[in-house]
């Protein structure tokens, strides 16, 4: 009944779910520099075989909790058979200047991307950490295929957007809700992008979905949910914008508005059943 | 698209979630004596008729926001068409002598019975809240049908029960999950009692599903689900005890134990919709 606890992590919690078992580890991570918690949602099916896995990238202030408690996400996990990781948003206890002084910049607020301006450079390489040290670290230490999705929610919608659109081939399914799409337009990726990344705003580029996707290698479909009664649509959230890039260069997406819906997880919830079928189609495998 | 706010209730909240609306409503309680938030879930079908009510009572330290945010619950409203009905757990800040000192006593413990005792007896009266002035509140604000089920956990589960139990008639199903079936024999149950309604351990029998059980008028099936790794098992729960009250007295129970669960939201999450089917058979309605 239960699985083994990998050696290297540190079990936070195990709670029964739907059949399976949804976890939060800690472990040590070398790029951030510093002790990271991360959610895994292990479906029945990965008891007795290897399973695709879905990497869900949370928004401003989040940390692994809010997805696994909120979202509904291990309903369908079980259902198709994915196990689903859900990482913290930065680093956390780093005591970097300034890191707590607002909750859209430093704790919380990690960008997935790697910062090159100090005082953030040393451990906010929230990019590096989710492309290659987590997926190690569950490479290493549960039953999964080497097939992954990635998805996720406002400041987490870009990073799976981005982390996506910069790793051709890394990925078999990418969807998003309610996304900073154009980042380097609005004030949340704006802040960010400044003090992370500096000035020179030919160095924001390399992470911004809209100019990512204009010379993307790769054409992963792409399905966008964004509530029409969010609070941060058209100020931070412009999902038009990057429909129009997409349409600019054949780029398929799927932009569902949806009417009356905010920015928050009963949004989510209410639509994560139609992205675990998005990715499971594509994550799906003969005899699987 | 959006619902008129009722004039006598002030809106907290409210959220688009699977096609309805889970609000949450502050009121002035009078039985109570003080400000009482609640949730509210309307599907969307009461956007066009009136829907039976399900009412779910939460277990110790909680408020109304545990069972809306994590629970799951939309999904299976929207799919049957039930309104769900969410109070809190307790009043909350009547500055009653000693109700912050402990987690399982006072705020966030109500145990959904009048207390006798001072100096709980002017403001812990949440069975008359429960069953007169929150429905009364909801039916002349919401398009419900007389129509209602009641479920709940832990303290909530034995609410439910009792509640249910002591109102032949006013309900057409009950479910629990890891309900406190048998109060006066464990320890959460005793202090609770004891200190709400005293010392006269008769007193505490017109509230103990066990003792009520006995001499049920009705004989509304009850579903109850208990997690087999379910910390409080043993201790404070006490479902196979029940059981045998129930076959004592031929009265339908269906107990199921779930094999790896404990006492969390994630387990009431992954059998809530098995408790809606549970109720929206029994609250189905010609025509509806």
């Amino acid at each position: 009944m239960n699985q083994p606890i990998p050696t290297n992590l540190t079990l936070v919690s195990r709670n029964r779910s739907f059949g399976g078992w949804q976890s939060v580890y800690r472990h040590h991570s070398a790029v951030l520099d510093c002790e990271m918690n991360f959610g895994v949602y292990l479906p029945p099916q990965a008891e007795t075989q290897s399973c695709p896995v879905l990497y869900w990238l949370s928004g401003l202030t989040c940390t692994e909790q809010n997805f696994i408690s909120k979202a509904g996400a291990q309903q369908f996990a079980a259902q198709y058979g994915v196990i689903v990781v859900a990482p913290d948003t930065s680093p956390r206890g780093c005591n970097v200047p300034g890191e707590e002084d607002s909750w859209d910049l430093g704790t919380g607020a990690g960008f997935y991307l790697n910062a090159t301006q100090m005082p953030w450079a040393k451990h906010y390489r929230m990019y590096d950490y989710v492309v290659s040290e987590l997926p190690e670290a569950i490479a290493a230490n549960f039953p999964v295929m080497a097939i992954r999705g990635i998805f996720g929610h406002s400041m987490g919608g870009y990073g799976a957007l981005a982390i996506a659109l910069k790793n051709p081939g890394m990925f078999k399914s990418v969807s998003a809700f309610s996304p900073i799409v154009t980042p380097s337009l609005v004030p949340w990726g704006q802040k960010a992008f400044q003090n992370y990344l500096g000035d020179n705003k030919s160095d924001w580029l390399a992470y911004d979905p809209m100019h990512l996707i204009k010379s993307a290698p790769e054409r992963l479909p792409i399905l966008l949910d964004q509530g029409d009664a969010d609070q941060f649509l058209g100020e931070q959230l412009q999902p038009d914008v990057f429909a129009q890039a997409c349409a600019e260069v054949n780029h398929p997406l799927t932009l569902r508005k949806q009417p009356g819906y905010d920015h928050s997880y009963y949004f989510i919830a209410s639509f994560i059943g139609d992205h675990f079928a998005h990715h499971a189609a594509a994550l799906a495998q003969p005899g699987f």
